[in-house]
């Protein structure tokens, strides 16, 4: 049939809900409105009665497949884009790490090859900069060209991952040159390498004291420094996984003098906090993942900051080693443990679930965080990010009457544990379509391995 | 014919621009999208081609037919309304003035009665207290049930207007109880009292000393203690007119803690400077407003402002006074020259003008600073503020190629002179439709008087 | 004899510690040295061993024989400067009130005679505002050259004691033309009218809600908007009795900018906290005094403020009403019960057991907020303030070893109640000079009333 | 003669002055007062009358004989303590710089003996860390044993003097459990180098845009990272050569919160500005020093920081290299340019002169900044920095009718040229006591070589 209508339901975007229907034609939205005119003959109706129809989930911090600290995250780009998609999620923004040795676009091709074919949604690629060798500046513009119009840098991890300040100047001005932006991951390395390693010296060596070897303070001065540099070099910056008050009070001064800083929290530093740092034994390393699981006061600080504009996104820091791995490598003490934890999948439930239905957030500001601002932020608006025409025909069609029960023996996501374990939340994901084709309904994957295309995204 | 078609034209909002039709029917949007498989029998196509569709502008800072200061404001809701309306502004929300001696609900039935079978396009009131009677605050549920969920009080104007801070305590405490909201002139009105006197009795008293009697730091003041005191009240806030600096980081610093403060600037802080009060003769009249015109540099911070979302309103504060009047009135003094000036007329082309083609903000942020925020702000989105589904069809074709030409002898507000004589400024309202209808055309008024509905606001 | 040494003791003054000698004559201060070969005959020497000499106590912040709220301070000059002379204070600022309908110059004469003939120590005066009449402006000069170079003003009580922001902005102009300084009574007076209003409609009338109708942003409200005015009217600004960390912030950051903007904290406010206000029955009314008493955070905050210099002053605000008047006058609700408590007896004693045998502060902190800033602040110094050549003879001998005793049985404040009852803290007052003349030893009065003299205040 | 007396002179301390004699004996001041009772036979009287007597100045930032930059400083111990003691400098506290290669306590010991046998006047020594080896933080016990209880690091010069975050936090930390300080030069090196290469590739290679590579944000940046980390380790931080508004800032938040923060700027920082860099030819080299110097408006935010106590130090940061040197040494661009100039000398006067008869500060406050605050700060008082009884008697006879001229023809400086040149000053030192001993008379040199004793410095 020519035509898919999703009838009935409440189309939701960033300012408003309108009870109205979609029409969807070629893997496009083609139209929103009444529709009782047209004929039934070219056109498959889909009843959304009750339903929500929200924009497809944007989720741009994954790590598919990736090495990291000596072993490889859990999920492929099979595993993760399935998982992705039963969740809702129907892009991904992935980061390609540059491989030692190597140059950004021979680095951006092992990456991609690792995707295509493999990915079930549609995927584009941030480039991790890790090691700023000679030309890897003039290499931006062309990264831009492929579509990679965000870099990333860690102001953490000497040795392995970290810039340091006149690198990342450069970065910062070699990306706003080529239209590109820096993603920063923001904590003092240098500083946490020291209070860790007085941490082991006094026996502090349990996965737990990895929280400790991470104060606020080691985030929050290098949000600041960031900030700081970035107004030098005079480019765009945007912080991943910001979790403390001071991270969120300094992005909002920057955003009220108007300089081009933008910021995401993710979705377990919403819903978790700091607890299991002190269960017994091993437990604590399945939340060996930074910045550490912070307090209440902070987590209610980061909610605070979505709502006034501070924060514009939420993602998953998707991430996994399973905890069988972490036991595995864990060696003298909890700096070996690899760091991070899963999310992709259950990022819009947890979000919907405990934002939405908690009323801690609107409905209209729960798509503008998962959906339309990292669309936007990332060069994906208007081809994502909203059920507007002209738009790819991703959508979630959520009951909210439903319920979403978690657990790792259930879940899609390639790991053995979850942080939201046992967790039962109002709001069900019933279908969730992909440029107009039905991937995900009630709770199967229907779509296809290989049918997510590599997004070109634009420039900042 | 049932059916009217914008066809052609890049539809335009908050998030962005899309190549699309829009369908009306009934006064209203019932669908946007490709309709080529429309029959054309029931149908009227305008063309739009090479047009920006945007939604009709919303200017909630009016004073139409306004008892002020021993006058009345020059425009009635019939030549004030026509003016809107030829300047793409198709609602305002007006001041209705408590009437001394008179209660909150007799004074707004005598301002209803103004507008009845005058006003050309749709309309609502907000409600200024200016005696704080017993029972007044028990006036207020009765308010929001008429429709009026905002009301204004003054801390300036000591004698006539001015309310102290318990009694806005009182105010925000009774409003925010009722789901309105208080909009707040805010400018310490008993320090410019007494630096006027100071320059009155320095013998200062042509009408340029207007401006010097009323620093930014008298309004920076005000705008720091009326958040004070809204946070004690827990109330929600709204500035009117602000202009400088200071209070665009006060107002960013308390959003950035997630409080309930919003706040409006107007065109002219926006476009003009404080150069003319120190013009030759009587001219500095023309400007005689309040707060008064500001210097380069907060003009500039307002923009910034804007941006950066501490700003979300530009409304004109359409006041006017003709210059003859403002000639007759004055006495010993500039204290005694009615304060305001005219505006609704050109609030559109000018920031369009101004702000768009100079490349100052985006046409989304446009469309945001006109009409959305403003339509959310004050109650009457998703019927006004937008070009989505259900949404009434009010409508600006704008071409972009165009030009607007300003003047005081061409202007259809019913005043002498204009604070823009003689600008050329880039693009051009084309067409202007109100509920469907076309109202403006080419130059000319086409509408009817009393077509317009009166609003009844929702709450906040 | 001619000469008086105080020998073998400890001279502090806010920069160290010095063991050497005093030497005095026609009570000043004559030299300070090691004076071996100083001859014996002309010679008294006291020996000082052991003991810390320190600059006697300026307290600027009484209320003695004063018309408030209806009654009279219970104290006179006699029983007040007695106590005052007592607890180690040999200079005292006292609040002269303006008469209701009588010039200032007038009341400050009426506040003169009941000083006369009674005082034991030294007094100034500073004038209270409270009535800006014309030709009030007129006087600040006569006034500063009757030595009385500080005016005070309320941003409380209105009706009685209040003036508006343009009244305060005159006053602060006048007093700078005239070389004076205003203190100033910050509190939101109209707010906390409201708030008291509310709690009392809801029948919470008992002595404890007076804390609730004064709440922390009432004070900081009032001192962010006087430092507006003060900061408008080019003028210095002195803050009394502040108690919040807001406040203190506030200060700060004014003082960081280089305005001209002192504050004070009382004895109460830095070592007793809100818990009283919970007590039953009318306990809590022995508190009630303005501002009221704060949590332990604020309390902190005020001991890092005098650390950081945001505060510089330590007062008593000696307002003293009997328990048995406060429960006397009592009306209806707290709104009636006198505001004032006792302190000028106990403010150096509990400063010190406090906060120099706690470590809060230095002792040479403790000089410079009991005795130096405030002689300093309001005209006083070289003559009061410091142990230093040409200086009055008032020294406190003061024995770190010894432990002082507080209970209303024994004190000399004219009062049934002290607010520190029971105490016993380190440190004796052993004994007092007063120019030269020993007024306290041991526990007992020694001085004589009526040799307190007058003290022409030099201007700011 | 047993005692002298410097009689008729005015006393200048932190707060106020005294017309009084100082009695010295054995080169201490046994006490202050009027002596008119001591015979003649033992006294040798020094008419003071009209003069100001002032405690000698303590430079705490000089570099003599020190390796910096491939060459040597162009003043040794012997000419930079003659310079100083004519310049009424009694102490100076000089950086010993680290040898590469060797211990810290070696360094020390190399530098001490330099120092030996040329001294003028007392010294003591800081200890610079440049390479943090295995070890060095436990050698911070023995130099606070060997009374150096100040340690310097730098946060630029990448490859030669700077150290990482981590290294600085680790120094910070064993500072503080050795009870020392660390002083720290406060920079961001690694974007300043960046920068700099930027200007280079440009062809900008000439003296003058070594401003430019050190905008005044590469400043305000590393003072606020240096906060946050000194904060992390819970250490007392003193920032060198402060120069920006910003940084001033940034220090005064940090203390009005009660953080052990202090700060320095110096000479040349308050009285030159920017304009040099713009000269012709090599003459900007003059001003090669770092932070560069910078506008009027950063200069006048340096002496607010001053009154308001947020900078309590100056300092020469005399690091002398002959204008012929750093003609010589020039390679390929600025960046080889010796960075410092010469100050030791005209610290007092240029500051006395620009700052105390330009009403800028007042006497007291030149007594706090030029000798007292260093004092205290660096564990020297209350033996150096004031005139009170036990001190050392190094004492400035200071006739404020003189006049002081500098040029480099006439300087005692052994260097080509001063930043001064051609000055003509209100103020002239007449004489200079050392310890009781007159060391600068008239424009004399009349001291001795090698009297200047080491000074073993208490801890923080």
């Amino acid at each position: 049939m020519t035509y898919t209508l999703l009838h009935g339901g409440t189309v939701v975007d960033v300012s408003g809900q309108t009870l109205t229907d979609i029409l969807i034609k070629d893997g496009e939205i083609t139209a929103v409105g009444n529709f009782s005119h047209l004929s039934e003959g070219d056109i498959q109706r889909i009843d959304c009665t009750g339903m929500l129809l929200l924009p497809g989930g944007v989720d741009v911090h994954t790590h598919l497949d990736s090495p990291l600290m000596g072993t490889t995250t859990a999920d492929d780009f099979e595993s993760g884009t399935i998982a992705a998609a039963m969740g809702g999620t129907t892009t991904i923004v992935d980061f390609a790490m540059q491989t030692p040795g190597s140059t950004l676009l021979d680095s951006l091709q092992v990456h991609r090859e690792k995707a295509k074919h493999k990915a079930a949604i549609d995927y584009g690629m941030h480039m991790c900069i890790t090691d700023l060798y000679d030309g890897a500046i003039d290499e931006l513009p062309v990264l831009r060209q492929e579509g990679v119009s965000s870099l990333k840098i860690f102001m953490a991890y000497r040795g392995t991952l970290m810039l340091n300040d006149g690198q990342m100047y450069d970065v910062l001005k070699g990306a706003s040159k080529a239209g590109s932006q820096v993603c920063v991951h923001a904590e003092n390395g240098d500083v946490i390498d020291r209070i860790a390693e007085e941490l082991v010296a006094q026996g502090k060596t349990g996965p737990g004291y990895h929280e400790l070897a991470r104060p606020p303070k080691t985030e929050i001065e290098a949000v600041e420094r960031a900030i700081r540099i970035a107004d030098m070099a005079e480019a765009p910056l945007y912080f991943v996984h910001l979790t403390t008050e001071g991270s969120v009070e300094a992005v909002a001064r920057a955003r009220s003098v108007g300089m081009p800083v933008s910021a995401e929290t993710c979705t377990h530093y919403l819903t978790l906090d700091r607890a299991i740092y002190d269960e017994p034994g091993f437990e604590p390393a399945k939340a060996v993942l930074t910045p550490p699981l912070r307090t209440f006061e902070h987590r209610e600080a980061l909610w605070r900051g979505l709502n006034s504009g501070a924060l514009s996104v939420v993602s998953s820091d998707h991430c996994p080693f399973c905890f069988e791995d972490k036991q595995r490598l864990v060696g003298a003490d909890f700096r070996s443990i690899p760091n991070g934890g899963p999310g992709v999948e259950h990022r819009m439930s947890v979000v919907y679930g405990k934002g939405v239905a908690e009323r801690k957030i609107t409905i209209e500001k729960f798509v503008e965080i998962t959906s339309t601002f990292p669309a936007q932020q990332f060069g994906l608006y208007p081809q994502k990010g909203h059920l507007g025409v002209g738009a790819d025909a991703d959508v979630v069609v959520l009951d909210p009457q439903g319920v979403t029960q978690i657990s790792a023996g259930s879940q899609f996501q390639n790991i053995d544990y979850t942080l939201y374990e046992g967790w039962s939340l109002p709001g069900e994901i019933k279908k969730v379509f992909s440029r107009g084709k039905l991937v995900a309904a009630d709770g199967q994957f229907v779509g296809q391995v290989g049918n997510g295309k590599y997004l070109q995204r634009a420039g900042y």
